[in-house]
């Protein structure tokens, strides 16, 4: 399968999403991530520690796929993409992720994105991302907003966790962090891949 | 085999040179020609008429690949390309072609992309494009001047001719142009291709 993460907002959690996503995947077959963010922050992770699929920036896609053969490949996009980029990207994979965080400066953004694939693309739906324990109010309304909009949501939403920056500075999936909330931080990751697997 | 052609400088017929070295890999085998130039001049070129060989997006590339095998991969890539991009662009093929035209303007735009790659990879080489019959000394002291500081240029030269514009018009290569230079034009690619082949 073929997923692709985007938003043409950043900093809502895209290399953070692509990773776990890759990392369920990896759990059924091989699993290629394809860091194509100038940031490198997909990349950066897997260097600082060691993720258990392979990851390569987009210049290196093709030498990568020559290599060896892989079942499952997740694109990581960068956070500023224009309309034509946007429809292009959805046209290039199964499905596309747009993850997106329940506060209004990342709305603002998301309703951007939205907008440009709404009638162009069907094959997108909205991820919750770094949803508050305390302040479950924002994606609730968010998600009733979205709906009411037509736009499709994943019924999984992605808590927000310590746990997860940890596994970014140790460079590991959030599976493999020492951390009492790692096991329900990787939880929602595989509920949501099966929820992408499955439509 | 992965060639890419790239130049910090645009304007020096990298689109045409990529799309007559994938028409030279398409007689030989399965051709896939990646337009990653954000001007997307290749497919434009490609939609106009009919190519031997298939062409898409950057975007479109991992679907490309999962539905067929191409044994020749060629990227057509931005006019635009920093420092970190030239490297990850030369280490992702088998060879950057660096297209080049012996002019000042575009003499200057050259050396910038060389002096960002040499001694950072060493899988490139120059051609000397749109080479004008009636002026080749510039071409022979462009060619003197670069094989002095140590950099590759291909013998093959590709000359200056209407049949490559005519051929873009069309949307077809230059093999199948009717003008009396079309054969000259393709044989060059011919001769260049079998140059990138053996090394």
């Amino acid at each position: 399968m073929i997923v692709t993460l985007a938003n043409a907002k950043g900093g809502v959690g895209k290399s953070t999403a692509a990773i776990h996503i890759a990392t369920y995947f990896q759990t059924l077959a091989p699993t290629l991530l394809v860091d194509s963010d100038h940031v490198r922050a997909a990349l950066a992770w897997s260097r600082r520690g060691k993720l258990p699929f392979t990851v390569v920036d987009e210049n290196q896609q093709a030498k990568a796929m020559r290599e060896r053969r892989y079942d499952h490949i997740v694109f990581d996009t960068p956070g500023s993409i224009d309309e034509q980029g946007l429809r292009e990207l959805a046209a290039g994979c199964d499905l596309m992720v747009v993850p997106t965080v329940p506060e209004t400066s990342a709305t603002d953004g998301l309703l951007y994105t939205l907008s440009r694939l709404q009638g162009k693309a069907d094959n997108f739906r909205v991820l919750l991302n770094r949803v508050k324990h305390n302040r479950p109010q924002e994606a609730i309304e968010l998600r009733a907003a979205l709906t009411e909009m037509g736009v499709k949501v994943f019924a999984t939403e992605i808590p927000d966790l310590v746990a997860f920056d940890k596994a970014s500075a140790q460079g590991i999936p959030v599976s493999e962090v020492d951390d009492r909330r790692a096991a329900r931080a990787w939880e929602a990751f595989e509920t949501l891949g099966e929820e992408i697997r499955h439509g």
